[in-house]
């Protein structure tokens, strides 16, 4: 139950973040909507098509696309005022993609998959909804060009399979790469951390 | 044998429709090829990947790849006299959406699958095909813009809904929501409308 | 042994063309990383999804994954030696799309599928994994706008089924279609081949 409820924080903030995209790039209102989606469900999506698992999860679960269509609403309508809840989102979307960095883990290790193997399902699960977002708004995605976000989860998921030498109980076991990412991503945001570049100082 | 008929001349349209868009873009004839068998086949394709339907439909079915050959070919060689079919064109792909939309409609019903699924299922079917071609094309999908064209597809869908709530012959519940999806563009082109803007008028 | 160790080389000269797109394109390593992936493994993938082969190869086989993570590893480390080489990785590639290109008709061949359809799949094999580099790097892909290269998998996928008409041995049959792609793609770039334009010369 705890879990399911942070799936859905997760759910709702991956969405506003895809409608703020897309507001940028001034789509009609069912591009906004068809954009909300795939930045939360997308990557599921994809994690669910290279497993062979069928249908897709948010085909099978209906709660998913009613809480996209939800939050598409109330993010349309109190589109002026999004900018108050700017820290809420970021902790709910940090939140969501550990959870989801680590549900995509487990559908890995269910499927008795390499440990590399999950960790990149993990990888995918949490972030290519946002890949997805910015292919079809036109953009490189932003996450192949600065952020700190996918390495956040591929250390959480590091930190699962590391966990698994210790005698540990399920529910710890579950929470601690969860939270490793959350780590991550939060310091990597307040220390402006980004991955090191391999191209050379251009003169300024 | 109707529907295929129809299925049929909405696959030709489809792939001119592409084939228009990759001669703007000035691909070359494998390009133009791909581009015009996306539109035509890639919102089914997409279908049938989210559904777990294997191998996909035109895999299966040989006609669909044959067909869209065809079409391509005929495109390129009378490219300059298209313009004069614009308006079979137009209708052409107007009831080809709302077959797609119904065939869409029909998979996720047999599936067992959530009417607001199924709807999905067949505005993917009918509006994806362009969404990957615009895609390819490096152009922001322009159903995600400025077209009531998804909007047909998903009241269509509804009426599907609408209608099983009243004991009816099965070709009337295939028949009636492909006249609305077809009434709804038909209207909105005619009137030009589209769906209302969330944005604040530009000063001009 | 012999056709897994061509398999390989392909995977590193597809990789390493990834990278050297994604460092154009001044990415991060992460997104270095997984174009590099996906030009890698991006054909192979779909052609997987749209059989319904589950799950897809890369998933299963580890090797891929950990010899697409060297070769960016390299390609990272010894970029600016990178273009050395340029000879031998385009001779990789060629060799590499040539396997491809029979790997995935065979796998069209074991599904029961229609020649076109076999045809198809291996050049989806051999080409997509560029398309999708490119339009995760925001371009047309480039295969649809000037080079001999999908024309080149297209005609070994044709030599394939001709060969079958004759009774050869098995690697025979196996071997033919890649020399066909491999001799077609070699004289393309030497006599500067493209397909004919379908337009109009620009006057200049």
């Amino acid at each position: 139950m705890f879990y399911y409820f942070i799936d859905l924080l997760g759910t709702i903030s991956f969405t506003i973040s895809g409608v703020m995209v897309a507001m940028n790039k001034r789509l009609d209102p069912f591009g906004i909507f068809i954009i909300g989606f795939v930045t939360a469900l997308g990557g599921g999506t994809i994690r669910d098509l290279l497993l062979g698992i069928k249908p897709v999860t948010w085909l099978i679960n209906s709660t998913y696309m009613f809480v996209v269509m939800g939050s598409v609403l109330l993010a349309v309508l109190f589109r002026s005022k999004l900018k108050y809840f700017n820290t809420s989102l970021f902790l709910f979307d940090t939140i969501g993609i550990g959870l989801y960095t680590v549900v995509g883990l487990e559908k890995g290790v269910a499927a008795g998959l390499h440990p590399v193997m999950c960790i990149a399902l993990g990888t995918v699960s949490a972030c290519f909804g946002g890949v997805l977002r910015d292919i079809l708004c036109n953009e490189i995605p932003v996450i192949f060009r600065k952020e700190i976000y996918a390495t956040a989860c591929i250390l959480g998921g590091i930190s699962y399979f590391l966990l698994t030498l210790f005698p540990l109980e399920g529910n710890i076991a579950f929470a601690v790469p969860i939270l490793v990412v959350i780590a991550v991503r939060l310091l990597a945001v307040k220390y402006k951390l980004q991955l090191p570049s391999v191209y050379k100082k251009e003169a300024s």
